[in-house]
């Protein structure tokens, strides 16, 4: 044995016993070994002493735009029209590999920092963000999602989400025993024509990827599709077998009952963006109807710029209370059912269900431990409900990925902050003034 | 100058200059002395660089229940009934006035913790709560809401609020300066009879004390005082007189345009909850529409058993995101709007605007700084936007009330965290089970 967290509280997240107390979890190499409320009879090369201590499974952040992290506040206050064509797509465009890869680790240490072991990104120069992502130790399903407004000049063979793709599968996908998955994507309905969407769908096929999509995050982006085909972005995609692949479908605000339902039938995951979509005031996802028809739910921050943080813990929290605010019931969504959306639901979304998103023996060793001696932690009534709604991420002390420490009491063993910083102010900011 | 920040970041909150880099604030006694972007000539007994340091004023909690701290996590998930009835009024009959006491240092202990430095509180035993935010050094408005169920018997002389208030009033009103305050309070409309009412007015004005009250927090508390009364609460508490003195409306979820113009006329505020307002689902207050209406509007956390957090930058970001959500304008309450709302109208509301909620020489140093060396500040395009949407309570590395530093890198000053620790599990924990 590895490492040994000796007489914790541990929230395992496993149906039967959800929360520990006075308990021992084990880890040897990548792997939890030994998780019981006996001590282990085989010693540790290292023991974590777990007084005033808790461990839970690292969050699952299911869409995100790491790069964007170099455009936090860069646009706040404005509507989704102005931000996205007035300052976020001209920002963009000023962006090399090199900005990608920064704005990237940037992105990461806030992940690792605030509790986050996996993500599914969406961005472009990916290989870059596998890169990042690859030697910081997080967890990643990365994808470029396709994006193409002309439909007579596509070649699928000349654009850039496949060559990028195909690069990151050759250098990256399943790297460090699958720790770093490619992902295929549609980066939306609304930008990209139908007819290149079968090349996606073949191509993931191919390759045995999951799928990564935005879908009805606006009212406009969902009626605009209903006015020009007839169908719903759900039933577009549905019908070009987007969703026979397993699909992350970011947003999903505007969804109608029926799209719902298709979504369950395959199987698909609704990644929702509550504070995101606050922001943007997109509207908020009918999550307990969601739940209610069967479909699984995870969590995301979406992009820094639109956030402005990438702290789950807060996704957590509003995804509770927002449910409780537009069914008009306190009792909606509770900080049990919350969590798992972080968790195990997100796990089953990055097609991960059998190696992360609980504390069980034989599972991945993706772990966080908070500090609870701090005074928003206590007294500790409940541990998932203080967890849920009075925990931040910053009361994370301790982040591990595959049984490795990434992040413990304000140090990075994988990232350079200082470089990270210099690199920003020096090489990144120049290209936005 | 007892003590310089030099060459910092500092965030005024004065109209004419709102942000100030690589300047120098000078603090002497209890007040401001110095603020400029040109170092002071005249040396200061201690200096702190102000290198990845950012300084603003503390925020301002206008409603808060401090002593609930203790209840935190102990009811949650279910609705408001159950949630009053069932749990939180059989808890807190459960409670003596050492529990008061334990529970309102863990409250305080927990905001200065996270950057708040003035609290408008209402509870009972506020003798308890006057003695624990006079020794912590936190500025506070306190309060013994009258609750009265019979009106024939009802003798304002034996009321527990007029007793205990009365007790605030000689050993600890304008204490320390001014910095403890006793305000008149009515709970609310439908746990008083209106005919009480006259009595807490008319005892405000003898002794010069603001007004603290809960309004139309839910809709079923406005209906039914419209079915009730033929009026709004309001309506009633605009004839009694009880907004003749500068009063806070704690929640103002439900109340009509021509209540906010009835508050608007009388220079009162609505102290937003909007936290607890969605965890209790009791709706989202209409702050945009109050603020075209010209009411000031502040800001609260309420009680930590229905949010469950003291930390006011989260009220802050919510405030903003939840506005730009109900009216679908991405432009709506800005950044710096909402970051006033916690600090210049919080002052006001409180009494204080002449003290606090700006920096500025004459001014309490009443101050708050942050680290911006964390990942998640970074970069740092805008101010205001970054500590709005960015920022969390657990950024703030110093707390400094009057001039006196009350929390510090981790180190309370003027609280014992470890006792108060000790005397939650063994003196109040078990009065709840």
């Amino acid at each position: 044995m590895d490492l040994l967290f000796s007489n914790i509280t541990i929230i395992t997240m496993q149906a039967s016993q959800p929360v520990l107390h006075h308990a021992y979890l084990g880890v040897t190499s990548s792997k939890i070994c030994y998780l019981s409320t006996e001590a282990p009879l085989e010693p540790a090369k290292r023991t974590i002493d777990g007084k005033n201590r808790l461990l839970m499974p690292g969050l699952i952040n299911t869409h995100s735009h790491l790069p964007m992290t170099i455009l936090r506040g860069y646009a706040d206050n404005c509507n989704l029209q102005d931000w996205l064509f007035k300052h976020i797509f001209p920002a963009e465009a000023k962006l090399n590999r090199q900005a990608i890869g920064i704005g990237a680790s940037l992105g990461v240490a806030e992940m690792l920092r605030t509790g986050t072991t996996s993500v599914s990104d969406m961005y472009f120069y990916i290989p870059e963000i596998a890169k990042v992502t690859l030697s910081s130790g997080i967890k990643a399903n990365i994808c470029n999602g396709l994006t193409s407004f002309d439909s007579l000049s596509f070649d699928f063979q000349k654009n850039s989400s496949y060559l990028e793709s195909l690069e990151v599968l050759r250098d990256y996908h399943l790297a460090d025993h699958g720790r770093i998955k490619l992902d295929a994507s549609i980066h939306a309905e609304y930008t990209s024509h139908i007819s290149a969407w079968k090349a996606v769908v073949d191509f993931a096929g191919e390759y045995n990827l999951n799928m990564q999509i935005h879908l009805s995050e606006t009212e406009l982006e969902h009626q605009n599709c209903i006015a020009k085909h007839g169908k719903t972005p759900a039933e577009l995609f549905y019908e070009c077998g987007a969703l026979d692949i397993r699909a992350t479908l970011a947003h999903c605000v505007w969804v109608s009952d029926e799209d719902i339902d298709l979504l369950v039938e395959k199987d698909a995951t609704a990644a929702h963006n509550p504070v995101s979509n606050l922001k943007l005031a997109s509207g908020i996802a009918r999550v307990t109807e969601m739940q209610k028809r069967g479909l699984n739910v995870s969590l995301g921050t979406d992009g820094v710029s639109s956030n402005n943080s990438l702290d789950m813990f807060e996704e957590v929290k509003m995804c509770s209370l927002l449910q409780k605010s537009i069914t008009r019931d306190a009792s909606a969504l509770p900080a049990p059912e919350a969590l798992k959306i972080a968790t195990v639901n997100g796990a089953f979304a990055q097609g991960r269900e059998n190696e992360t998103g609980r504390l069980a023996v034989d599972f991945d060793a993706d772990i966080i431990m908070l500090d609870l001696s701090v005074p928003n932690l206590n007294p500790c009534h409940q541990e998932i409900d203080t967890i849920v709604y009075s925990a931040s991420g910053k009361d994370v002390i301790m982040t591990m990925v595959m049984g490795k420490i990434l992040y413990e009491n304000g140090i990075y063993y994988t990232l350079d902050l200082e470089k990270i910083y210099y690199e920003l102010e020096n090489q990144v900011l120049p290209l936005l003034r």
